[in-house]
């Protein structure tokens, strides 16, 4: 999977990280980035063991996704703001229904600067209520409490229409041979 | 959201739930499981927290979605073939692909004593290598590491077609309106 191959480009922003608490929901929620066809991940909170395990495993499985941390979530925006990146979705359980919002969002992306990118934020628990108005779209991913891992999730497989789940990452050292009644791993490194 | 609505009756049974280390995926999965539409989880593993605060949700949010406990998989599954209640699906990175298997699937469902239900195991990092041969089809949502938390969610998803996602919960007492702009719930029970 190379982010060039994708006709958008999706960067993660996952707010209300909190150390330890939340290090395995938001390793889950890097991995599914990465999985589902997202190019980066921005974590908003203080460094700690999530960035460098989501990395290890990108290294060993390839690719080119990209994981960093944000200790001020504003000027993360603001930045994104400026340079014009294309709109900001915001995931939540009180948004406009999916399948309505995605034509709009079609047509927001392409007005954009630099177009074909969108920012996603994705919140823990308690998401400050200015989000909601930062954001060009809140949408939701079903109206009832789920989990922020299986709205990403569902989100990306719709943007890019389940296309990206089977993708051959570059520079992977391992792949998968799927097979229905058994588990088997190939080694590329030889 | 209520089983007999669909065509397709979803069981979950979560393996390798550890307590406290495991409480918040698990109940992330339950969540992700009825919201998806599914109609029943079975938490392999000694009770804990997990059940009442998915009962606890789902008293707030309507439907009838169950959550139990088994203390021994085995004879879960053993008694989930007596009643020849369907096929047996492990999810798992190394399985075969998913659009290839969802046919295979059908036919295998049509097939059944009691047709169109399916039970749909899901583990956690390390699953007994057994499981691959006591489930009739291993299934991959995608072939790279992620989330249990969003292979059950994109997995039903697909099975549902995205139809589960906005459904109305019976006994609901609260219901979100959907906003692109902001959050709104509303109060059913006056």
């Amino acid at each position: 999977m190379d982010g060039g191959e994708y006709s958008i480009s999706v960067t993660v922003l996952r707010l209300g990280h909190r150390l330890v608490r939340d290090e395995r929901t938001s390793t889950h929620l890097g991995l599914v980035a990465r999985a589902f066809g997202a190019r980066e991940l921005i974590i908003s909170g203080k460094d700690d063991e999530t960035a460098e395990s989501i990395r290890r495993i990108s290294e060993r499985w390839g690719g080119d996704f990209t994981v960093s941390f944000s200790s001020n979530w504003r000027n993360t925006l603001k930045n994104w703001r400026k340079e014009t990146r294309g709109p900001i979705i915001h995931l939540t359980m009180y948004g406009e229904v999916l399948d309505k919002t995605l034509p709009e969002l079609w047509t927001m992306n392409a007005g954009a600067v630099k177009p074909r990118e969108i920012l996603v934020i994705v919140g823990g628990e308690k998401v400050p209520g200015e989000i909601y108005k930062l954001a060009d779209l809140n949408v939701s991913i079903g109206n009832q409490p789920h989990s922020e891992v299986a709205a990403l999730a569902v989100f990306l497989d719709r943007i890019y229409r389940g296309k990206e789940l089977y993708n051959n990452y570059r520079g992977a050292k391992v792949r998968v041979v799927p097979d229905s009644r058994r588990k088997e791993i190939v080694n590329l490194s030889n």
